[in-house]
Formats: structure tokens, C-alpha cells, sequence
């Protein structure tokens, strides 16, 4: 089980039991998502913006437009923090106190660099691309010259990560469990509905099977 | 209409179409959400972490442990910077360059203090508790004096805001429009199941209102 080593940065301090490293955890939870929400440092002060991204190997790609702030500053900085989860429960304790939520969340902190090569660069889109709709790449036209160069691509190499997971029911404290008090947990989950096809659409044009399996696989 | 003034902080430089200054868009926007994502500066760099809040007027309450890095940074800090995200749909576009989401976000930059008032504590902690369900508060039993002792509120006020809003259908290049190439949107929501009540709840324990109201509000 292959795990990131754990440094002042990564290291989970409130809720160690929740604590996770190893590296197959992680990607599972960084490939489940569409969002991730990246922090950067400008003017002194951390700025969070969320954005879609993928995952290849040890490596996060992101893309954006050459004047994007958050990218440029990410350039400039040279690392990155990177936060994505996923709420799959409300926890519904006795007590105010033991109220909490069940989540799956992944914290990244990498060195940044731009994908400058042609066949990197056009890669990570198609990446990029995939993780959003997997098997997509391919039904779609593809980036001409213009959208191209138009299109900055930064790449993210994990350094460290560390998740976090809490997947369980309540957790009230001994005295309280005889009180007339309802607890439990609601589960959450994002989900998909049918396609609405675009109304320019010529008639024959079929929804492709990639958005099909998309939408059966997230369904509730 | 009331507006946040725009400043180099909060300013939307991409896509200004998109952006909205709007106090209602925005506490709407943010009223809708569970958790949002804090960043904060430590070491120089920006660390992102997922948290549950609650908003009151213009102010947004967070909780945690009196040891919790984040929070302890944040106080120290003086200022946060927190991003809130409601993905609504994966835009599937012709061309590559034009897959797109229709979301909701708020980016708010706000000055962060301490509640030491007994009362202004209770009064949070109240309303982080019903954000999650509302008025769930007065079903449970509230903070005893160790556990409400164990506890940090900090109270971000909010001085500045924008929300981004995609809510529109493909927009693909005039040129793309007669490819045989599928376009549409795929709706996507965080939905709610049926509460799973605890396994040790004693039988006459019935689900309460606040959390079947919640329920029947958030099913798809």
C-alpha cells in the first residue's frame, strides 16, 4: 500500500483516525470529482476559486484562459494547494455537538508548471475533457490553432496529500443515548439527470453512448 | 438593487458577463450550500479546507476545535477569503474549447474576529446547526458547558463579494453548428435521501419534522 509521506503540510491533525494517505484512496476520491477548489496567494492573501480539472498519474491539470488570474498566480507562485470533496451524509446526532458529515475530501499541495509541449498540452485536454464526461473526447471537434494557444494548461505534480473520510453513523455520547431524542444520518449525493439535447441540433443526431453511461452511472 | 463595490479583489475579470455584485444573488447563492471552502495563508502558502458555516446578515459563522489550524491561522491572519460552489450542469458543447458548467459560486473576503459573548456564541452555533436543517436546534440537546467551552466560533463579516452564475444552455461557434456532432447539458444536483434513523434509538422515537421537511425539500 503506497502511501505520500506525511509532513507538517499534509499531516491531518484535528480527527487522526479520519486521516488517510495511501496514494489509491486518494486518486479514487480526486477521480470522483468534477470540482476542485485551488488556493492561491495574491497580495498576501489566500484567494480559493473553484475549477474543473484531471487527475493523470501523480499529476493535476488544469486549464484556463492566458489571462486568468488564478492560473497566472499559480505560475508565479510555483506551488499550489488544491481541496476537493464530496458530502455523502448529514450527521444527525442528540446532542448540538456531535453533529457533523459524512465526506470523502483529498488535500494536494504540488509544484506547478506549464505544459509547453504540443502533444503534452493537446493530452491534458483530452484528459481534462474525459474526466468530465469519460470517452467524450473523441465525439467532439477538437481544439483548432486559435483555441489552442488561446488555452493556458498548468500542470500540478502531487508532492504530498492527505484524506480525510468519515463514512459512519452517529457518534453521541454514552449518557445521552436514552434521551427522547431522534438521531440518525441523511444521505447525500450529486447526481445526473437525462441530457437536454441543444434545441440547434439537427434531428438524427443521437445522444453519444459516453453521455448515456455518464448520466446511468451518476444517477441516484 | 443593493451591490458590494468592486475592487481589485473581488472584481470578476473573466467572464464579467457572468458576474454578479448583487447582496441578494449572493446570500441566496450562499444560504444553499453546506459546506464551503476556506483559504487561508500559513507558511507563505495557501491551504484550502472544506467547512460547514452559516450565514446571518452579513456575517458567516464557522466552528471547530480550539486547537484547529485553520482556524487558529484565520484568526491570526485577521481576514478570510471563502468560495462557496453549486455545480448545476456539465455543458457538452460541439468543440472542445466550448464544454463549459452551469454553476453558482460566491467568492467573499471578510475580516475575522473571536465571539467571546456568551450569548452571540449560542446565537452561532444555532445557526450553524439550523443551516444544516432548518430548525432542527430545539429537537436536540444544546451545548453543555464543556463542550460549548471546547468549542472556537469565529464570525467572518463580510466586506466585499461577487457571486459568477452560468445558467444557460451550449454555446458552440456558428461554424460548429452544422457538424454531426451531439450538444446538450447534463442537470446535475446534490440531493437528499430518506433519513436512516440511528440503530439505537429506543422504537417510539419518530423522524422530526425539521429533518423530513429537509428531506422532501432537497429529493430531485
Amino acid at each position: 500500500m503506497a502511501e505520500y509521506s506525511i509532513s507538517g503540510l499534509n499531516k491531518v491533525v484535528r480527527g487522526p483516525k479520519r486521516a488517510n494517505y495511501d496514494i489509491d484512496t486518494i486518486n479514487t476520491i480526486l477521480d470522483d470529482a468534477f470540482l476542485c477548489h485551488i488556493g492561491y496567494v495574491y497580495n498576501n492573501q489566500a484567494i480559493v476559486i473553484p475549477t474543473a480539472y484531471a487527475r493523470k498519474d501523480d499529476k493535476i491539470y488544469i486549464h484556463g484562459s492566458l489571462k486568468n488570474r488564478m492560473m497566472l498566480s499559480l505560475l508565479d507562485a510555483g506551488e499550489a494547494s488544491v481541496s476537493i470533496t464530496h458530502l455523502d451524509g448529514l450527521v444527525l446526532a442528540r446532542s448540538a455537538f456531535h453533529h457533523s458529515a459524512n465526506y470523502r475530501s483529498v488535500n494536494i499541495f504540488g509544484k506547478v508548471k506549464k505544459v509547453e509541449d504540443h502533444q503534452e498540452k493537446m493530452n491534458a485536454l483530452e484528459y481534462i475533457l474525459n474526466h468530465m464526461i469519460p470517452d467524450h473526447w473523441n465525439n467532439v471537434r477538437q481544439p483548432n490553432e486559435k483555441e489552442f494557444k488561446a488555452t493556458l494548461v498548468l500542470e500540478i505534480t502531487i508532492e504530498t496529500a492527505s484524506a480525510k473520510i468519515r463514512a459512519e453513523g452517529v457518534n453521541d455520547e454514552p449518557a445521552d443515548l436514552n434521551l427522547p431524542i431522534w438521531a440518525g444520518v441523511i444521505p447525500i449525493k450529486q447526481v445526473a439527470f437525462e441530457a437536454i439535447s441543444d434545441t440547434d441540433l439537427p434531428k438524427d443526431i443521437e445522444v453519444p453512448k459516453a453521455v448515456l453511461n455518464y448520466v446511468r452511472n451518476n444517477k441516484r
